[in-house]
């Protein structure tokens, strides 16, 4: 028996792929410039950004180590300040000129993070992320995550966002104006750093071994796009898991796949199942849903002994 | 009618008084060694500690304006880097050796946060922290906060931690070792940034007008002190406050006392009272109390209208 843990690209050469030319030497990382230790900087043309984070006291759990809430902000915080240095984005969450003028947004598809190693309170991360089209109508975009000291690989992820009208609250197409703006900063095509095309299901009351229900959002918890942002999402999954599960296992993959936004007038149901149990771990499958029983977002996790 | 909220010292020259000498100039703060700049220092001896943060994307709410968490989030994190730059924190949340050998942690006693203007993201704010012993038993500790570019006054902020035992649970002493320890570090007088004397009290379900229950924190709400973080017990206090009063005010003032420690297999329920109205906002209570009526802690929060 094997988790479905695809095999992770980033931990072999650690480079994308496709259009990136490949670094000469790795001390152009450890530059003198001091000033781009935490605000960030382009590389590579504009095409990859590179951020550091210091890993603060609040970021991290009981365990001393990151939440994976904390590694997802980063996450989104590396992916927009990409967006704004590189000159695309004028407001909101990543919102072009073009975008604003359409009412459209960006809001995630899907997410997918593989954590081999979580960094601990004062650990400097250095992430690294880079961004294509996605098919027709989404944006793709990768993220590597390294202890910026030893260069050890810590985390990869992948993510699709697409557009949404801010008004009527539905999909739009990935508009052309939009890609024009987003030009200098899309590759043209890069191999995603994670690939894992398996499915995800939906749990039901009938398929699901542990529920929490009647979660109900608060404005508190809504972002900038007024929804309930994902990292909210990932705790009430969280919330569903059994205890003992959360305190003995490391979570080492996390992926989800967003189907409809929820605001602060929902009431909705965590539920989750264990799908599968070995002495290296769990895969537990994950749904959120509405009362009315629409899904609001599946999901499923992947834990292994935190010594292992 | 007029607001409970006291005179901030901080507004006027906004230097701490007491032991701590003025500095010549404001041209000192804007140096050029951009190490400094988000990695924070020690000044005036090592009595203050000076730390910027750019305030990221994910640390705002829907109003684009940084949480009541996220900022409180940054008191703590400048607090522990002070006693980790001073020297004298060699593990945990501020733990000094002679804590350690003893099994001894900080927990907070009490915090009184006024924010005046809630930074946005990408806003730098410069944040100033020292400390000195309260009374007997505690370490007080005051926090006033900048904007970087304006020089602004955006909140100050003064608490109290106590000392308790991390097996036991019981409150400590504060430990002669200890106090030698943070010798260099502690001020020897200072006046308190805020100066309320006015109690608090607990609410209960005749008093409460908004109550939710049975609130149940899990694993991942703990920090690395095993309890519920204090952040976690502001977002609880939150979400009992109607909704339109979070929606169209803006929180200005946030008093809590903590009266006991809550770990992960609690019930608790979030009370809440508007205790004054008028044009110029509201005034709420708010306990935090045990399913037996044991209160966690009690709190006062004073809400102005949003464009005030």
């Amino acid at each position: 028996f094997k988790f479905n843990v695809v095999k992770n690209k980033a931990t072999g050469d650690e480079r994308p792929s496709g259009k990136l030319s490949v670094k000469e030497n790795s001390s152009c990382y450890h530059n003198n410039n001091d000033d781009d230790l935490f605000s960030g900087k382009l590389v590579q043309g504009k095409h990859v950004f590179q951020q550091n984070f210091s890993i603060r006291s609040y970021e991290v759990g009981p365990d001393s180590k990151i939440t994976i809430g904390a590694l997802t902000n980063l996450l989104q915080e590396s992916a927009v300040n990409h967006l704004i240095r590189g000159g695309v984005m004028v407001e909101g969450l990543g919102w072009t000129p073009a975008m604003c003028l359409k009412n459209l947004i960006w809001v995630v598809y899907n997410i997918h993070i593989l954590i081999d190693t979580y960094p601990s309170w004062s650990d400097v991360v250095e992430v690294e992320t880079w961004t294509c089209a996605s098919g027709r109508n989404g944006m793709r975009r990768d993220w590597l995550g390294r202890d910026y000291n030893t260069r050890k690989t810590l985390f990869t992820a992948v993510s699709v966002y697409v557009m949404m009208n801010k008004k009527t609250r539905k999909l739009s197409k990935f508009i052309e104006e939009t890609r024009q703006e987003t030009k200098p900063l899309f590759m043209d095509y890069c191999d995603p750093i994670i690939n894992d095309a398996t499915k995800l299901r939906d749990l039901d009351f009938d398929t699901a071994h542990y529920v929490i229900k009647d979660l109900s959002p608060k404005w508190t918890d809504l972002d900038v796009n007024q929804h309930v942002n994902h990292v909210k999402y990932i705790n009430w999954i969280l919330q569903s898991a059994p205890e003992s599960i959360l305190e003995t296992q490391k979570l080492c993959s996390l992926k989800l796949e967003f189907r409809k936004e929820c605001g602060k007038n929902s009431l909705l149901h965590s539920l989750s199942a264990i799908s599968k149990k070995s002495d290296q771990g769990f895969e537990l499958e994950h749904t959120l849903r509405l009362q009315n029983g629409l899904t609001i977002l599946r999901g499923r996790t992947v834990w292994m002994p935190r010594n292992y």
